[in-house]
């Protein structure tokens, strides 16, 4: 954590000064802004939280209820989810109030008497370490409010606007502010009334029966058949001896059980499957009560006994596998004619089982892939055609966790003597780990994600997938530190120097960038604003930290920022000798430079001898800011 | 983290219920109090949250000042204090947001150019693994701030009574409340009139010159001539190589200084060295200018530069080495015929030098050591007599402290060809390290700290000393877990069972916990509260988590809790076999007894085969409380 660059911060450092639109920003809901969220779910505070660093973007988020969601929903928080919250800087807080998952447990008929359970195996969560955070169990609930957090302490001090429901929307053609929402008032003394806002952009966070989705004519297009279940989050007593493990339960009556143990050490969630249901049915399934769901729950747990003591919430959802087609305004044939103004994300777009945990947590990627596009585009930092990638991105990867979801909500709905084999609900699972864990994303080459051309010099850096940490040191001071920790949610690029082994290479590469008209550092990073406001540009050495002089680091790696124009210190690692960055994601040891979006993906794998390259790739996604509209640094 | 059984918790699971005296807590100061401390440095902080945690226990602060402190004073928080601060729930935010030390360099003249510093040596900080945490720099508001956040989402939700100054107080020889404590307004309406307090005890943490000390009669005894030091929290720029990194710099002229870097990567601390003063001289180097002071800085730096742009705090600071003979309010001769009343911690007890980084460190210590002991003798679960432990135990580490400080800062200002070797310094930081880490602290046997009969049971627990957490593995999910982690500052006592290989003394000693009348569980848990509300027993086992069966565990580690009667399966735990702690820590393969006190001290060794050991150690300790005034569990 960097501060006191501005003089001394006394109180807490993760409350950042109000700036911009946050100095005196007005209680009411605004009759202008930059960008409206509707909906307060994981996808519409993500992107909020994303958009409040920006000092001067003026940024609302609607809500239809008049306070915090207070319990329910979503509980399944994967590793990538967990990366995130880093950046947002709440995941230690997360973790430590979680429930971890390290391993999941499969029960199954116990042959020698199928009308009793038997635990038939254990696999372990993350056998091969895919990242550095765990996988969480925890309510969305605390999710919100942590990012609701986020908002609060950034410099634009936002808040949700209870109480809002989204009517309808129009777009008009031209004009500064051309979406105008309608917004009913839910409460207080204009209840009932309704008023508008007139927005640059709009983000549909609205769930599954969007009305956002409605009012830009798109549809979820899927199976009609849904499949049901009884979903409980319960305090009970029990002698199940892995009460407190994720299990998959299958009973020889053919009941199954998903077992999600909660955050505390008491709760846990119980999904009992209810089955397949046709359309015509799912009003009778909707009125299953608890003392049937508890009641079946019990039977499959045979010979355990389940003594409920309290039910914290239940619900009977039944959803199908059903997916947007484009998560924008725009028609497919009208894509790079006009810029999109309408954006939907989250359950909005994509509606699957809550088996595989994976609901929050692409709906959240959904919000963090759209939220610095959006404050690029508003800042002028880039042109308005990034905003085409949002859909083309998220499309894919919704698609994706729909054809995962089905195979997998299939086989938990399966009856014990259907598999192939006794294992093959584990062996899929161990199996396709990587997908549930959030890690399966790549995005495709686009005008922010290069080529592989030069993949070979950073093979563990794959193009398009997430950014993956390791750890280095800090040169100095010689702490431990790991690598992609140090990126914040912040909106900037990271542009990560890897340098060759006597640093030739570097040394140019660096001049280059602080020298060369072409350099993106120069020819896009505003006026009067720090150096690295806009690249945050490190460097890697091959050598331990003792043996690289800090006296010889290139300026690039050493920005002087601030009133004050204090050196920076915290952009120069380098390897440990007991765990060598270069030999663990394969970086060549004559350099490379990895670029990475400021959503953690890695944009491309360039080499330090050729820096055109570099400038070209830019050349796309960057413009002349016409004004300093950066957010914190 | 445990909580949800007592219902669900919607919010953040940090902020307890408020009950007890925290119900309707009056804004005001009220007439009586239980415990009245003065001051809200370090040591008055930590035994406010320690006694916020008990909602029966009416507890108020007082603090001269109107606000909290917004700069200066210490910085330095070795590895000690941050296990402490994970009892207390914010060790991970404070470890985000501080300097972390992992080397110290020694700078010395050049020998081929006396004129110049060069760097001589380098020390790694904690080489051996001491702790799991780290030691940090994080300027003391901040600590300060943390303490108050944990008093006000205690219970008793507890904030300081700002603005009241300590005149002087009296003991009455008897009565519910017999200490009146006279306080000075100092600001608002009433600013200048007096007021008394009447309290059960007194605690003064009101620093060097503490009015508390004095009202009891009490001097610091010590060195005549005082060592002083201009000190500085500056915000320059520099070529000195080794800014970030921790240095003890002796420039050939003979001055030094001592660097300490700073939160936030940006501030740094020097101390400078002024020499030692006799009283006479005192008031002349306290009127040394920060000018003066920066330009020693920069004449001892040569050939490097320092461009200062910002001073952010400054002091000139002076201080000899004094102790005071005792801690409390009983004259040495009286101790044990009757019961103290005032006590005094911190700087009001022990003045040294900042050099070694010690001060805030060793006040938090006194409070952690007192607030317990109050607590219990308040609630009725110890006699008096237990607080006679206070000034027996903690005055023995100041003097230690006195005489570590002495040796070490005289070092500090040594001129370089006063020195027996060149490495002399930097072979003492080594080879005393453990000292300023806070772990030299063995209290010896007393009445809460047993004989060292069975020690060899678990050598790596040594008795007296810090319990030293080691990883274990959770049986109920699979999950590592730092053994000592689990334990919070909530007053409870902590008994590790570690399990014999069969399990079967384990399981005897397990019994005999559940059904014998000279069980300390059944003797002293008050009736109606929860079987783990006093003493907090848990189990570790020789073998890998999968091998043990959690429904053939012992019931007095499942215990049952809350208002459900739900079962707590957080207090049964498995050797990691890639890190066995019976290995690890010694302990016997037959197993042993673990006692911990509540502020993580190892209290007793004892064999499992010998119940009796543990009732006679607890038969002093504890009594039949009177009724259950126990705090949060």
């Amino acid at each position: 954590m960097q501060f006191h660059h501005h003089g001394y911060v006394s109180g807490d450092p993760r409350i950042q000064d109000a700036a911009g639109v946050g100095v005196d920003r007005p209680d009411e809901l605004p009759e202008t802004v930059d960008v409206l969220i509707v909906g307060t779910g994981p996808a519409g505070v993500i992107t909020a939280a994303q958009l409040s660093q920006f000092p001067d973007i003026t940024t609302r988020i609607v809500e239809r209820r008049e306070d915090r969601l207070p319990i329910g929903q979503a509980d399944g928080i994967q590793a990538r989810s967990v990366e995130t919250f880093q950046a947002f800087g709440f995941a230690d807080r997360v973790i430590n109030e979680a429930y971890v998952i390290s391993e999941m447990a499969f029960w199954r008929p116990d042959p020698a008497d199928p009308s009793r359970i038997a635990r038939t195996a254990v696999a372990e969560d993350d056998p091969t370490g895919i990242s550095e955070f765990p996988h969480l169990i925890v309510n969305q609930a605390r999710i919100l409010d942590y990012f609701t957090e986020v908002m609060a302490e950034s410099p634009t001090r936002m808040k949700p606007d209870y109480g809002y429901e989204f009517v309808g929307l129009e777009i008009a053609p031209e004009g500064d502010h051309p979406v105008t929402a309608t917004l009913q008032c839910m409460s207080g003394p204009g209840a009932g009334t309704t008023r508008t806002v007139r927005a640059k952009y709009v983000v549909g966070c609205d769930g599954a029966r969007s009305r956002v989705r409605e009012s830009i004519g798109r549809k979820l297009v899927g199976d009609r058949a849904n499949h049901a279940w009884g979903v409980m989050d319960i305090l009970a007593v029990t002698d199940f001896p892995d009460i407190r493990t994720k299990c998959a339960i299958q009973s020889g009556s053919g009941g199954n059980i998903l077992l999600i143990p909660r955050e505390g050490g008491f709760l846990f969630r119980m999904y009992v499957d209810l089955g397949v249901v046709a359309p015509e049915d799912a009003k009778r399934v909707r009125q299953t009560s608890i003392e049937e769901i508890i009641t079946k729950a019990q039977q499959i747990l045979h010979p355990y006994t389940l003594e409920v003591k309290d039910v914290c919430w239940s619900s009977v959802y039944e959803v199908g596998h059903r997916v947007t087609d484009k998560f924008d305004d725009v028609p497919a044939a009208e894509t790079g004619l006009r810029s999109p103004r309408v954006f939907i994300a989250g359950d909005a777009c994509h509606t699957h089982s809550a088996k595989a945990g994976q609901g929050m947590n692409v709906s959240m990627q959904d919000g963090f892939n759209l939220g610095w596009k959006l404050a690029h585009v508003l800042t002028g930092l880039s042109p308005e055609s990034l905003l085409d990638t949002y859909s083309a991105e998220r499309q894919t990867i919704a698609q994706n966790l729909i054809d995962f979801d089905k195979e997998w909500s299939t086989m938990m709905a399966m009856k014990p003597e259907e598999f192939d084999s006794p294992t093959e609900l584990e062996d899929f699972y161990v199996r396709t780990a990587e997908f549930p864990a959030g890690f399966m994303t790549r995005y495709r080459p686009s005008m922010i994600t290069g080529e592989t051309t030069h993949q070979e010099l950073a093979t563990g850096f794959p193009i398009g997938k997430r950014f993956h940490s390791f750890p280095v040191v800090r040169v100095a001071e010689g702490n431990p530190i790991h690598l992609g920790h140090h990126a914040r949610a912040d909106g900037r690029w990271r542009i990560y120097a890897f340098a060759d082994s006597d640093r030739s290479a570097l040394d140019q590469w660096a001049e280059w960038m602080v020298t060369s008209p072409d350099s993106p550092l120069l020819a896009f990073t505003p006026e009067g604003s720090d150096p690295d406001s806009v690249f945050d540009v490190k460097v890697i050495h091959q050598q331990a930290h003792r043996d690289v002089d800090l006296g010889t680091v290139p300026g690039a790696f050493l920005p002087k920022v601030g009133p004050f124009g204090l050196v920076g210190y915290e952009k120069v690692f380098a390897s440990d000798p007991k765990r060598d960055i270069f030999e663990a994601r394969g970086v060549s040891r004559n350099g490379a430079v990895v670029v990475v979006r400021p959503d953690q993906y890695v944009a491309h794998v360039l080499p330090l001898e050729e820096p055109a390259l570099l400038s070209a790739f830019f050349a796309d996604i960057m413009q002349q800011p016409a004004s300093a509209l950066l957010g914190a640094s």
